[in-house]
């Protein structure tokens, strides 16, 4: 293998760089309504009242969608998805809308994730804008149509994109197939004239309680595309204990499995605090810790931070 | 590869298959005496009253002994290391009525974990003697006169053995250097007449803290002991996070990088349940719990165990 790839993204002032030799790139997964009743309520009123900025209503799911922002970014994002899709919503009103509320509030680069080729792009149209910066797009896949629909787009405007492995009939069972799918979205990027340091690709994560070979065809995935095609990768990685007991022992084993076998960022949740822990322990394992300081940094703002708590605690009890 | 080599160790009625098709096998690690006081005052009764098993200090420490083997089995290990490297101890003299001790209480293959040759034979016979089984070494390295020493005794018991990657002149810090070891130990072996499946290679694991790489280089010759050479592995991994803070975390996002890496077993603490837990969720996210069976049984029977520690705590108390 050459070089490693290096996948950069950057908003006004922030750049997150993601590849094998740098540090794992949280990308915070809570912009999304899918069973958040209050966060699509939110964006419902940015929809209803997207004219009326001053509407009370408007302000609330406005502030709303900002808090969701800061949070995942404190707790140790380094990239926000922003997922706008709540049932009979209108998504290319609503993205731009929500892109420019989260860029009052925090500096990091976003991912645009819808599968409507018009909401990315005025989301990404909106981010560029505000940050001069560098998005992702979220997502493509080996389907020829959705292919045709966004990549013009990230190229349009530089932006990096999330391929998922994904092929023209459905999401495939076998390592081999998924591959196949990687490496077609490899091409149809190169004949848009989009490098491979722009590609992200997915090895996808289905439940592993509905099929027990879930995790296994991932990480055979994942490898391949790693070793073999050199691109870096992303997953969303929290859906794989859906339905099994104990799902945060499921998902903090499965994350640092991924990062062994060569995954570059995740999709996940950065409020909870284990699994930031666990993707700053793995840099550390994965011998990109210098002196392992960051690790020694992170503990220490934690540290920090519950000693905070404890006292502010104490103080609102006196 | 042709077919993955399984790794069989057997006791009395149990056997334990270690492989890459086979559940995670843990090896108990807490019968060795260092930093434990109490253990090791329990090996030196034995020792010190071994020609009088009547006396009440060779009962009490023969039954200290007895303990922690029952504790880590009923807590989920497969095996049991045996460790009696006390300072000034006399190996030779307390290994053999360590192995007794324990074999009168669980039913499960033990590794005689020695450098001493004498002792690793005088517990290995024992063994051999009370169960008719096989037998684990721990155990030998790429060192000529270690090697020479070990080998006859695995061959004569027909033992499987562990090998550290550690050569000549120490543990090398390249993952190149590990590996030739590796491959030593495999061609000692195959002139003693030992077959590849009888050895499970360490790749091992220095202190992180001490050396930023030691995971990666633990990491990297895994993975070519796994996919060049196809043995068996196992690992001391608890020493990784030596100093650093959160060594919790760390082990607990570590054994998953491994076991994703092709590590088959592990030389640990199973008296820690997240531990158990890692474990077992990685084999179900590798595919090798039919129907997430094995998973959802862990946890059944860790819900009932803590519903009756419960009730049991409400009864003290009532």
């Amino acid at each position: 293998m050459t070089e490693p790839l290096v996948t950069t993204l950057a908003s006004r002032t922030k750049t997150a760089r993601i590849g094998q030799e740098f540090p794992f790139v949280i990308i915070g997964e809570r912009i999304n309504p899918t069973n958040r009743k209050r966060l699509a309520a939110a964006l419902l009123a940015l929809e209803t009242h997207a004219n009326n900025p001053d509407h009370p209503d408007f302000k609330d799911g406005y502030a709303y969608v900002q808090a969701q922002a800061v949070r995942q970014v404190e707790a140790g994002a380094h990239v926000l998805d922003v997922n706008v899709g709540f049932a009979g919503g209108d998504e290319p009103v609503v993205m731009p809308i929500a892109v420019k509320a989260i860029l009052e509030v925090v500096d990091v680069p976003l991912s645009i994730d819808s599968p409507d080729a018009r909401a990315v792009e005025a989301g990404l149209r909106v981010f560029t804008e505000i940050t001069g910066g560098k998005g992702l797009i979220n997502s493509t896949t080996a389907e020829p149509e959705r292919a045709e629909k966004m990549l013009p787009i990230a190229k349009k405007y530089g932006a990096a994109l999330i391929g998922l492995a994904h092929g023209a009939s459905g999401i495939p069972v076998v390592v081999e197939e998924r591959f196949e799918a990687a490496r077609t979205i490899m091409q149809q990027c190169a004949d848009h004239g989009i490098p491979p340091e722009n590609i992200l690709i997915d090895p996808l994560t289905l439940t592993v309680g509905a099929d027990d070979q879930a995790g296994k065809v991932c990480m055979g995935t994942l490898r391949r595309v790693t070793f073999e095609l050199g691109l870096n990768t992303t997953n969303g990685a929290s859906n794989v204990a859906f339905g099994l007991p104990d799902r945060k022992s499921i998902n903090l084993t499965y994350l640092p499995m991924l990062i062994a076998g060569g995954l570059t960022s995740a999709i996940t949740n950065p409020l909870e605090p284990e699994i930031v822990s666990a993707t700053k322990a793995a840099d550390m394992l994965m011998g990109r810790d210098r002196s392992c300081l960051a690790w020694i940094k992170h503990n220490r703002a934690k540290a920090k931070a519950e000693a905070e708590a404890k006292a502010a605690a104490q103080l609102a009890a006196a």
